[in-house]
């Protein structure tokens, strides 16, 4: 349970993502200027909505990945830049979606699209961010590229769905959640790495090795965004600290509180889980209980396993800016949460 | 206005679909298994929901137009049998949406699937099935294709959009009518007539004119849906009469009806179209005004004139079977009018 990372950054220097934003700067440039031209419609609403998600102040970090993947392996082409917004798009798409299932108001800090333009407008943009995402993925031609996008949607869409059915089920098995977060969120980390390798025209061992990295990766910060939801201030989150809790959201810090807790326990969290437990004193007692389980310091210890595996899977490639990069992400990722 | 469809079954017998069915009887067997097969997960819900749709009496309109295309072109392989059935996937994914966007309870006479399973079930199953949809597409492995389907999506979501921001406007433009429903559902009939041409490796010109007899037919079918809102009976229609009226849905009678109407007809109308003009009495003032206005009938002449030429864009083939029974589709699709 005490799995540590093996830090490589000095000591006394707080681990971010600016090695990363600097090293991929250039061609984050294009890919920014690929998704404003390619979220465009004669229907001004589209481009109205998608924009306010989009120009939201999201890190961009599922792009970010491809761009600094691409520059792992020395690629010099373009390619990147359109798909990078491709993955941005399927990304988008799924948030404006989420916010929908979810009836979330708040993402990023900023009131949410379907609480400004309603459900309807969120869905329809969503499935239009959706499809030009393929029209960009059939411009570039690669049906690899376009296998391994089809897949990662189909099976965010599956694990959004299993999400849905596991919602407010207190019983659910760590093994099960890890494979919806596995789904809904590392799928598209995963991918975005592992066309960086396809584009660079890489053996089929690197695009596994960077499919690897993407993978644990985003299953590290799904975790580390389970436990913060509960230590965390509004401004770090962008949303409202306890939300999981008030929306009945079981993940895994609950799963690890709900297994080890007694019986009298085990019935708050059913009850808090199906709605009935919302006052602050709840959150406060809830938090509580985390604590004295050691159920966040254990997920924490979980997203640690999975982020070391992120950083082990580059271990074949050379060192250099790029490898630093995106082995302090991974740091970065597991430090938010302290 | 008194376009006529130069018929072409016996004076008698009434045009319909029973031709192109028993014309592509065994292709869509092997369309409705791919169909199974392919809307499968290992998460039930996701077979639960999408199967009740998929399953629920609808005509399978547009894949049969595939199949019906490729036999017009004596196409001998078997790709189209897998594309048809992508084109039933976006269809089915759009329909979800849909129903969700309009809160509609009643979907080809049975309760819609986001009043059985919520709304957010729906959204993210339809997700999913769009998201099949392009795994099937880039298994069959053409680009061109990809491309027909991936900009077709793209416009329906655009057409979608289109609507919604021009939902209750009485005002809207018989102009701005035909855009939304070109879009909105000439699209997908357009592409998936054309994308035949393409699996038959037939030249551009072929493949423009089944996307010209698609894309017509596609507007006469809204068109026709638009005038028997008002005039047929739930059964023949799968959903309540007059719910077009009730939703405030600015459909091309309407449109006439109010360019036409003096000013206490023009304020009839915009008060309906908000709302304010629900119950019975007011659905019977307004099919009397869609009556004496010309309205309906004028839709329908509109219809028979894209009937006319879908008709017309056949002409370059062959006679036989198949053409035969793509002329009578369109018939059909007049005819229920009537």
């Amino acid at each position: 349970m005490s799995a540590t990372i093996h830090r490589i950054i000095p000591a006394g220097r707080e681990p971010s993502l600016e090695p990363m934003m600097a090293l991929v700067a250039g061609d984050m440039n294009q890919v920014n200027s690929v998704i404003l031209t390619r979220m465009q419609s004669d229907i001004p609403l589209i481009p109205e909505l998608a924009g306010h998600l989009i120009a939201g102040g999201g890190k961009r970090m599922r792009p970010m990945l491809t761009l600094a993947c691409a520059r792992l392996l020395d690629y010099s082409g373009a390619r990147h830049h359109k798909l990078a917004a491709c993955v941005e798009f399927i990304h988008t798409a799924t948030l404006l979606h989420d916010d929908v299932v979810d009836g979330s108001d708040l993402r990023r800090g900023r009131r949410t699209a379907n609480l400004i333009w309603g459900n309807p407008a969120s869905v329809l943009v969503g499935d239009f961010l959706f499809s030009r995402s393929f029209e960009l993925m059939v411009e570039d031609g690669s049906l690899k590229v376009l296998k391994i996008l089809s897949n990662a949607s189909a099976v965010i869409a599956e694990g959004e769905v299993n999400q849905l059915t596991a919602q407010r089920q207190v019983e659910t098995s760590e093994e099960r959640y890890l494979d919806i977060i596995g789904a809904k969120t590392a799928a598209l980390f995963a991918a975005a790495c592992r066309i960086a390798a396809v584009v660079a025209e890489r053996p089929e061992p690197e695009e596994l090795a960077l499919d690897a990295y993407g993978r644990n990766l985003g299953i590290a910060f799904q975790l580390v965004d389970d436990a913060i939801d509960y230590s965390s201030d509004e401004e770090t989150m962008g949303k409202g600290v306890g939300d999981d809790f008030r929306d009945g959201k079981v993940t895994l810090p609950v799963i690890l509180a709900h297994a080890r807790g007694d019986a009298v326990q085990k019935q708050f969290w059913r009850d808090a889980m199906h709605g009935h437990r919302i006052t602050d004193e709840d959150l406060a007692h809830a938090t509580r209980l985390l604590e004295d389980t050691g159920a966040i310091a254990d997920t924490l210890a979980r997203a640690r396993h999975y982020g070391q595996r992120a950083i082990d899977s580059l271990g074949g490639f050379a060192s250099g800016q790029a490898k630093t990069a995106l082995t302090e992400a991974v740091e970065f990722a597991i430090a938010r949460a302290y």
